[in-house]
C-alpha cells in the first residue's frame, strides 16, 4: 500500500480496498476463523452451553488517548457486556465507518491494537466489514463491534434476582475514562497524565460467578455509575444508596468535574464493573475480586434500600444526601 | 416522546435514550429475544448444523430511495450474505450512528422498515447500540448490522470448488439499486421510475441449494457483476466470460450509465444472486431459480474458462471483447 491517507476508494470493493483489507487488516487481526473471501464465517459453539450476544457502536474523540484508543475500547467494551452477562467471549466481528482523509498510520495503530486487545482475551475477529464516507460525513473513524460468549446454562444472573440490603461493590476508581478523554481533546486549556481506565474485566466476572449471592453485574460505561444505580432503581423497584466517602475518585477526576462542572458519578467508566452480592457474601465477593488483576482496589460502595423512595440517593461526607438523578443532559458525547 | 429532531441527549445513555429506545426502536423490533435492560441477549442454535456470523455497514445516501431505505437494505444486505454462504439466516443485531438533527420521524420510518423486512426473513434483532454523533460528523444516520445463521452440515460451497466450463447465472437486471439511488439523489437533474433492486435471495438461495452441481453463490454488492467476476478469477486463477447480449440491464440504468460516464457492470445490485454451477446441472440450477419469487427473471450470463487467461472478458454485442478489470476509482461512495 502507497498512500498514506484513506481516500473513498478504500471502500468500493475494488483494488484498493482489498490491499487494505489484506495489506493492513489482517497482518494484525490474522485467526483461524478470519477469511476475507467469504460472505460469511464458520464459527464454532459448544453444546450444553448458553450462547450470547452484544453489540456495540464507538465514536470516542480523540481517536486516541492515554490508556488507549477507540480500537482497544472496542475490544473492550464488547467484551466487557459478555462478562458482566457471565459468559465467555468467544468471537468478535468488526465494522468499520472510516472518513476520507483519516491517516493510514493512524488507522494501523488502532487495528494492531484491536489485534492486541483481542488475542489477549483470546476472542477472535471473525468477520469485519469497511466504508469509506467522504470528508464530513464521519468522525474519523466509527467503530461497530459483535460479540458472541458462552455461559454455562447453570448461571442464573439478573437485576430481578436483586434483593432488599444488597451491597454494591467496584472493582475501582470512577469516572477515569470520561475524565482521560476530556483532557485529551485539549479543548480546555488543561492537561494531566490521567490515563483511561480500559480494560477487559472479563476476570473479575469470573472471580464473582465463583461466589455465592451474587446477583448482578453491570460495566458503569456511558451515564457512568449514576446511571447504573438507576437501572437498578427502575427494574428493581427499590431505592440505592451509594456513600461518598466510600465510592473511589482519583483526584485528578475530582478537580477536573470541579473546574468544568461535570458530575463524576455520571462519567464513563471503560474497565469498570459493579457488581450486587448477597450481604452475607459480601466479604467474599470482595476478595474474590481483590486477587485477580484489575480487582486490587475493589470496595463496597452502597446497598439496595427497601423500595419506600424509588431513588439514587448518595450520602454525602458531611451527612448530607443528594440524589442523582437519571441523566438528561449529554454531558459528554463521543465519549464512547 | 415530544421532540421531532434527534439531540446528542438521544445519545447519552439517560432518559432521552431510553424513551427512544423503548417507545421507537423496540415499537417496530419487539421479539421474543430482544430484551433492551441486558447486557448481552441469549440466542439459540441448533445442534449439528454449522454457524455463520456475517457483518455489514450501511452508509447509503439518501437514506430513503424507491424500492426501500437504508433500515431494510441493511436487512437484506445481511441476510444476503448468510443466504449466499448457504445458511438459515437467524438472529440480527442492530447497530446505529445517528447524526444530531435527524428528523425522528424519519427515523421511525427507517426502523419499521427493518421490523418488517426482519419479520418477512423471520430474522429478529436480537441486540442494538445507539450512539449519537454531533452534527457535521455524520451522515444523518450509518447501521452496522451483524446476522447469524446455520448451515447444514453437509453443504459445500466455495469459490475453490468452481471448475472450467461451470456457468455463470443471475436472478434478474443488474445495477438497479445503484441507478436507483443515483438518481434519488437528484444532484444531477436526473429524474426517474427505476426502483432499487433490494431484496432477499434467500429463497433463491434455498432453491438453488437442492440442485446437484451447484459451486458457489454469492450477492453482487459494492463493485456490482464486475467486482464479482474478478473475486471469481482472483481466487480460481481462471478466466471468466461474461455475454453482454444475455447479461439483463434495464433501459433506465443503460440510459442514465451512458449519459453519466458509469458502467453498470460496476453498480451494487442489492437484491442479485450470482451462482457458479456445474455445466451438466444448468438448465434445471436455471429452472430451479424460476420457480420462487425474485427469480422468474434468472438467466445464465456466462461461464468460467481456462486458465489462459486471467481476466474477465466481456463479449459485446458485435462480437468484440471488453476486459472488466478489477475496480479501483469509487464510481459512487456512499451506495450501500
Amino acid at each position: 500500500m502507497q498512500e498514506t491517507h484513506i481516500s473513498l476508494a478504500h471502500g468500493n470493493g475494488g483494488r484498493f480496498m482489498r490491499e487494505l483489507i489484506d495489506e493492513l487488516f489482517v497482518k494484525h487481526l490474522a485467526n483461524e476463523f478470519l477469511d476475507t473471501t467469504v460472505d460469511a464465517a464458520r464459527i464454532e459453539f459448544e453444546w450444553g452451553y448458553d450462547t450470547f450476544v452484544t453489540t456495540d457502536g464507538f465514536t470516542v474523540k480523540p481517536l486516541e488517548f492515554p490508556g488507549g484508543n477507540i480500537g482497544s475500547l472496542a475490544v473492550h467494551g464488547t467484551i466487557n457486556d459478555l462478562s458482566v452477562a457471565g459468559a465467555v467471549p468467544k468471537y468478535l466481528t468488526l465494522n468499520m465507518f472510516i472518513e476520507e482523509g483519516l491517516e493510514i498510520a493512524q488507522l494501523e495503530r488502532i487495528v494492531a491494537s484491536i489485534g492486541v486487545a483481542a488475542r489477549d482475551a483470546e476472542v477472535p475477529v471473525v468477520a469485519g466489514d469497511t466504508k469509506v464516507v467522504a470528508r464530513g460525513e464521519g468522525g474519523g473513524l466509527y467503530l461497530a463491534t459483535t460479540g458472541f460468549g458462552l455461559r454455562n446454562s447453570r448461571i442464573d444472573l439478573g437485576m430481578c434476582r436483586i434483593r432488599e440490603g444488597d451491597v454494591l461493590l467496584v472493582n475501582g476508581p470512577i469516572g477515569d475514562h470520561g475524565t482521560a478523554v476530556l483532557l485529551a481533546r485539549e479543548e480546555f486549556g488543561l492537561r494531566g497524565d490521567l490515563k483511561s481506565d480500559s480494560a477487559s474485566v472479563f476476570e473479575i466476572a469470573q472471580a464473582l460467578l465463583m461466589v455465592d449471592g451474587l446477583r448482578f453485574m453491570r460495566d458503569p460505561t456511558r451515564g457512568g455509575l449514576a446511571s447504573v444505580a438507576n437501572e437498578i432503581v427502575a427494574a428493581t423497584g427499590r431505592g440505592v444508596r451509594l456513600k461518598e466517602s466510600s465510592v473511589p475518585i482519583q483526584e485528578p477526576v475530582r478537580s477536573v468535574c470541579d473546574m468544568l462542572g461535570y458530575d463524576p458519578y455520571y462519567l464513563a467508566c471503560e474497565g469498570r464493573l459493579v457488581a450486587v452480592v448477597d450481604p452475607h457474601h459480601a466479604a467474599s465477593a470482595l476478595s474474590a475480586m481483590r486477587t485477580v488483576a484489575g480487582g486490587t482496589a475493589s470496595t463496597i460502595i452502597g446497598r439496595v434500600e427497601d423500595d419506600s423512595k424509588q431513588h439514587v440517593v448518595l450520602e454525602t461526607e458531611l451527612g448530607g444526601e443528594r440524589i442523582l438523578e437519571e441523566l438528561e443532559d449529554d454531558p459528554l458525547p463521543r465519549i464512547c
